[in-house]
């Protein structure tokens, strides 16, 4: 057995007994059951002291590289004959699937997605986390609770019941990191058999994958003046995926009238819920807040759907779902043993934030900046484009739909929009059904205005122009 | 129209107009097509500004109870027919689902789920939180990367190569709030019908239910001193989900021996791939850590799993997965679109803790501690239940598994554990085929260690000995 020490090379040297040893016994040099020297004749051989083998050895044996008998000494493990021509992984990456540290400068934002963080009072958002850190220090050693820590669910309930008429126990509250994760384990509960969804058409792509992931059937539902149009529902249809507040993407609000005709659709058979995505409803210009369908839960049709990536900003990952009782049941003894995937420090931390005022009165101060982003971005718009946009102008939300007479196909949109360094959506991507783009001169293009500055925005008009070819 | 103004009465006062006009059309005291009175005359009426009367009615449209024609006014809306009598959500929750906010005055924990916090740096995090939103504020208004920062991404590459032998790129990296999603994600990548799973058994029984209720085959094989029995693997396996460093919950540590058996069973097939899950590795007494099995990473057959649950706190939730390339292309190519669910502010966080060198220092200090905890729980159960324990005793990990002669059935031991405020797991909770109890008059405990003080250890073995009427 040659081993070679150099203690010129760095690391300690029992490290370098231990990897010599590996290297002959893999390499076959020392053969299965070979008996090592003893740990003080080769602590002596090599001029180490006796800790320094030990060590080494005692790592080669809990590895498995060795066994030891006692009073006996250390032998070499029989280990499994293994093609030494296996390639071993490295660190390239085929071209295609290659990343490059995304750089955002000279990027404009006109997503529906983001949201302005720079006026998020971040450093209040710190001294909240400290408090939190100092009294729930032991809650946080713990796994959170399946639905979200029961503080924060309290908090959640109340907000709610006094922002968005939405009356309901903490119990029924289910808190995770997206809307997306809450309907999926909705779903995981349904039987695809015999339950079937409707959704809106446009709407929420996202959801419709979700949907077809899980292979439940899906009818997509027009959208009028009204929002989605119940009366064309099919019969045997039993769950509504809406969004009356603020219909997405066309922003339309639900009238009380048509709200009262869902109600009524959903009031006609047992089996038969509303699912309500109240995505973005804090928001609200002109006019008071429109008041949740769940505010009118007549016999707890209504699941209702919140979240705070609007009002707080995308990353910080809570969404929660309030659950009819009767589903509740259901939900917890499917899912009492799931791990909560919200972050815990954030869900005590957003507790203390909206206990101590500070979630209603970044809403309030948000709500006066959005209004005024929004209007001067219409202004903007109509006065760049005159008679080749129209504005859906419902005064809510954090985006509206503007349609624009270009005979550019939506692709085309695309592709310029990428190159000009405009980050906005079409209408494409929202469309759940085949579109013929032929027949329409016409191209409806989502205009988020959370994340733009007001300095941006006339560059904003000026790239979208260029998108347009206008 | 009859309508009160009390001005002592609490809230706005077009509120108050709001309120009555909205209960006298759904009460349809104003029946549909009613004009109402101009804003002007109603004003005066009612002794109050016109912008009053203006605010009231504008709320009103826009919740669609009004509409208005141009120069003629304001007018009822037709409203469908409703039943009145359907019940309105109310907060009450049937008993069997309330809720308490849990007290966990008086309780001590053996949970193998638990993490310390007592010793956790928080000062430390807040600070680096603090540097992250200035530093990266502008990425935190965008929605995160679908696998998680290209930063923290890089970051766990740098620190998993230098300590655990695993050699990726930031691409391969997958980051979620949890090792379940993750999982669950790869099992949505497969196909139900050609794909075949293996896992230990004593195991992980939340991955093993995960399996059943994607409908995936399971195999389960049994575990021996040398980790798990692959010769007993089915022919028709494909993957097989082990946890090679530190065997959950047995604690076996796979030798290299059976290691390569694993590897040259996934490298006989080309559809064969093992699923490391290093959960705890990161914890290692007496020697060094034990290299990771994706380090043999021959022709990229490991997907690797770890977790900052163990070596951070478990609230943190963030997660991830390396996945060898040629699955990266096809978890791409699905989850292009996924809402990541880790909190874009702790993963930035997280970033900048390893980068200043927070993250390896608290881990060092925290095996210290753990390493001098486990032994004097060890020393204690020995001199208080002599030869009725027998302690598997492989010095890894947060937990180990011991074993204590008792008559007791499992479910009396859980009974008794609740009652005396002890949070302890059996092992049947991980025995994941049936178990005939009375062929056996030993019962397996598993014992946690990373949330139990010094001076509670006593306490603990008392309690444990209560449990098992010791």
């Amino acid at each position: 057995m040659y081993i070679l020490i150099d203690k010129k090379m760095p690391g300690p040297i029992y490290k370098h007994i231990y990897e010599q040893i590996k290297s002959l016994i893999l390499s076959r040099h020392l053969k299965a059951h070979t008996k090592l020297p003893s740990k003080r004749d080769l602590a002596k051989t090599l001029d180490v002291s006796l800790n320094t083998v030990i060590n080494a050895f005692e790592q080669l044996l809990a590895e498995g590289y060795l066994y030891s008998i006692e009073r006996q000494g250390y032998f070499v493990e029989g280990i499994p004959e293994y093609e030494f021509t296996h390639i071993k992984a490295t660190k390239t990456i085929p071209e295609n699937l290659r990343e490059k540290l995304e750089d955002r400068t000279g990027w404009i934002s006109l997503s529906h997605m983001s949201a302005n963080t720079e006026n998020f009072p971040f450093k209040l958002w710190q001294k909240c986390q400290g408090e939190v850190i100092e009294k729930y220090g032991d809650e946080l050693s713990n796994m959170p609770h399946p639905q979200g820590p029961y503080l924060l669910r309290e908090t959640i309930a109340d907000l709610i019941r006094s922002t968005r008429g939405v009356v309901c126990a903490p119990e029924q509250i289910i808190i995770h990191s997206s809307s997306h994760i809450l309907l999926e384990q909705f779903l995981v509960l349904q039987n695809s058999e015999s339950s079937r969804f409707a959704m809106e058409n446009p709407g929420y792509a996202r959801y419709y994958n979700l949907f077809q992931q899980y292979r439940f059937d899906v009818q997509l539902l027009p959208v009028d003046g009204h929002g989605v149009k119940i009366d064309k529902i099919d019969e045997k249809c039993n769950f509504l995926l809406i969004t009356p507040s603020h219909q997405f993407p066309t922003g339309v609000i639900m009238p009380i009238s048509r709200r009262i005709e869902c109600l009524n659709w959903a009031l006609a058979r047992e089996d038969r819920y509303i699912i309500e995505d109240d995505y973005d409803s804090e928001f609200k210009y002109k006019t008071d807040i429109i008041p949740s369908l769940h505010s009118f839960n007549f016999n707890e049709k209504v699941i209702y759907m919140g979240t705070f990536s609007k009002t707080m900003f995308p990353g910080l990952r809570i969404s929660y779902m309030v659950l009819p009782v009767k589903l509740l049941e259901k939900y917890r003894s499917h899912f009492h043993g799931l791990i909560q995937s919200s972050n815990a420090l954030a869900t005590y931390t957003l507790h203390k934030f909206i206990q101590d005022g500070h979630y209603l009165r970044h809403v309030k101060k948000m709500n006066n900046h959005y209004e005024m982003i929004r209007e001067k971005l219409i202004d903007q718009l109509t006065s760049h484009f005159n008679d080749q946009v129209h504005v859906s102008s419902v005064p809510a939300g954090l985006h509206f739909l503007a349609y624009f007479k270009t005979k550019l196909s939506y692709e085309a949109i695309e592709e310029k929009a990428k190159q000009l360094k405009l980050e906005v959506y079409t209408l494409r991507r929202f469309t759940l059904s085949p579109i013929n783009e032929t027949q329409n001169d016409v191209k409806g293009i989502l205009i988020g205005f959370a994340n733009i500055r007001e300095q941006e925005l006339v560059e904003a008009i000026l790239r979208l122009k260029q998108c347009l070819s206008l």
